[in-house]
């Protein structure tokens, strides 16, 4: 077999073999196939796209890349959810917490964030103390013994996908479904859990623009699932304006704690449940998801659910007072709000150019190698389809660092406010089984 | 000026700059853009193409990426042709002295064969002691002195080519007109001549398989040549079977002799007039290819076009006895005649695999390093619309080789005989102008 013929042949329309797809990962995994092919049929593929079996066999072969966790050990239905990223997404940190105290098992790892996206880990690392390099042994224990875990990815995690993603983000085949779906779904699938919840969210912020592609990508990703045996759904939700108000890493946790206390914003409250009720029903912890929605606002009245937080911070040897009292988190030095210019109802908020400026404001990194400063961000004062009087607080910047009039202009052009009557969006658009 | 954002933009169909292409052309050949990348955007280039502008440009990017052969030292207008490449293609070797026997001066660099089809230079250096490593001044010399050189292309000559044709070979990039008019003409606009002329074969032993496509191609060039101020023709002929008897080194320089000796193949002649006719016109020597035509046919009925074979063989320091006595040529060892096995009219003879037969007796090579035995060969006895009995003689096998079954039962796949009448095909299809 001569990977310049497998071009040849993707290029053609044809379809690749389970045989041909794997010479192709194990080669380039090798170093046998170098980048230049690879990237070469990446770029085919970006035009002619992939079957589901083909999309099924890639993921297939790239999740044997590497180690595939073995969550055997621990009892019961393992959940997993992933969110495809966007701004100010905390859910994660809400939702384990609440599916944990209904009885489900959370053996979650996370990634760092990068550019406008922030990641579970960065958020988590806000809270002092918090270790997210647990050994594969005390993970297991943990989760026995507490039904959550929330940590780092193992470096060996599905190289393939590490060492293509490299590539094609410096070659322009990133924006291609079946390559995104497979590259999410391998992660996820050689994480070992039993059921996988996505998050597909679409709109300025996010990878996807539109629901249309949103819901692609979910069909893409749902039939992976399905064809490796593993129980997958999707949320589509929209990004056009960051979830929630709290953007940047404490300030999050913050803002999750609240949502777990009973309090903090609708949008993603909402989210949650609507996310947890089909995480308990996969998990077959409940009959419906009527059922599922009872129980998960239960955990939230009766505390369990922020309790179940305090437990795994406890365990992971973080500092369980800052939950209590969140002026214990580092504090930024600077809190800057930021003033309407005129008056009028909000029409348009970019989540993009607010993770973007959320990171220059220390709260995110633009290369891997940065380090992040917790305490900043933004917390949004007025959202879509909010009323401003000129005057009237937007948000407050959080930072360390001067804040210079290009960056608060740049904030300026992420807000759009109109003289007529706008109304608030909804998040959630549909829920794909 | 990111490369992975010019990918992106030929990946979404724009239309890139002069700028742009310069960027990409240079930083390619100076090492700062990886293969990877330009992999990537040659197979966009092969889905989504370039405008006419975008391949002048990327013509004359490539071009000025060596030497430009500079031939104002040799008074007059210098033409040029150049064949797409067949099998039994030696048009140059007796176009070159029928031109210059007109009076019009041939400055001309040619490459070597690689797999089926065969090379200029390979062809030449079957000539005992001949030789075509001459230096820029000798060359320029001989051509004003006897107005023809046949020689090796410098080392130099569009190292941006060399490049991108082997990095597209094992990329599955190759099959693109645009990247093939942009290859073909930046080395011909790069060797100096005043005029062009293009033979664009098409059919089973060419690079285009279509008459369209071989349209296309001429069509491509033509625009390239325009652009840049070169008079640019095409003749587009048909390579369904080789050209004229004779494939392989010697016996296609014999061959050659013999046209200009008035003798050998009718195709192959035509050809040679045809083309040759607009050379002459492109010049300026005739009037119109009528005119030309009679004197085509002059310089070989009084011998001048074969007196200027052995002024250029002599001047390169070849033995010009050969030409007179072709047995002084290497002879092979064995000359296998393969008889017909039906009787029946020859309605396909695969110009391909002929033309690969005839590498492996010797007269090819399969990698840039390989060997060729100058004597080796094939001479067809029998084309299309030929009748032969079963026991005629279908060719002549030339080799030192052993010669085993599977290549007498690979050359009998490249014969179809029907028992049908069968008309010769015209070679001719059409000249663009």
């Amino acid at each position: 077999m001569r990977m310049v013929d497998l071009i040849e042949l993707k290029k053609n329309k044809q379809v690749l073999t389970k045989e041909q797809i794997h010479f192709i990962i194990e080669g380039y995994c090798n170093q046998r196939i170098p980048d230049y092919q690879m990237s070469a049929l990446l770029m085919s593929i970006c035009f002619n796209g992939l079957t589901k079996q083909e999309t099924a066999f890639l993921t297939d072969e790239m999740l044997h890349s590497g180690d595939i966790i073995d969550l055997s050990a621990i009892e019961g239905i393992k959940v997993d959810k992933h969110s495809t990223g966007g701004v100010g997404d905390k859910t994660s940190l809400v939702l384990g917490p609440m599916i944990a105290a209904c009885g489900v098992k959370v053996a979650k790892m996370s990634g760092r964030g990068l550019g406008h996206t922030g990641g579970t880990l960065d958020k988590l690392e806000s809270i002092p103390g918090l270790n997210i390099n647990v050994n594969r042994e005390d993970f297991i224990k943990q989760v026995n013994e507490i039904g959550i875990a929330i940590i780092g990815q193992s470096t060996n995690l599905v190289p393939a996908d590490q060492k293509m993603y490299a590539l094609r983000d410096v070659t322009a085949t990133v924006d291609c479904i079946p390559l995104i779906a497979s590259s999410i779904m391998s992660k996820k699938l050689a994480s070992g859990s039993d059921t996988i919840l996505l998050d597909v969210k679409y709109g300025k912020g996010a990878f996807m623009k539109t629901k249309e592609e949103a819901r692609k990508l979910a069909y893409t990703m749902i039939e992976i699932g399905q064809h490796l045996g593993k129980d997958t759904r999707a949320v589509i939700s929209n990004m056009n304006q960051p979830l929630g108000n709290a953007i940047g890493n404490s300030l999050e946790v913050i803002e999750a704690i609240n949502i777990l206390k009973g309090e903090g914003p609708k949008d993603l409250l909402n989210l949650c449940l609507e996310a947890g009720s089909h995480m308990l029903v996969q998990a077959k912890r409940c009959q419906n998801e009527a059922e599922a929605l009872q129980l998960l606002k239960q955990v939230i009245v009766d505390g369990s659910a922020l309790n179940k937080l305090k437990e795994m911070v406890y365990y992971q040897h973080g500092n369980i007072d800052v939950i209590d009292n969140p002026n214990l988190f580092k504090q930024a030095k600077i809190i800057l709000p930021v003033k309407a210019k005129k008056e009028g109802f909000v029409k348009e908020l970019e989540a993009k150019t607010l993770g973007i400026i959320s990171m220059k404001l220390g709260g995110g990194r633009l290369t891997k190698d940065d380090t992040i400063d917790h305490s900043a961000g933004i917390i949004l004062n007025k959202k879509i389809g909010d009323y401003c009087n000129s005057e009237d607080i937007l948000a407050y910047f959080y930072t360390d660092k001067e804040i210079d009039q290009e960056l608060i202009d740049e904030f300026y052009s992420a807000y759009q406010i109109v003289d007529f009557f706008v109304e608030k969006p909804t998040l959630i658009d549909e829920i794909l089984v």
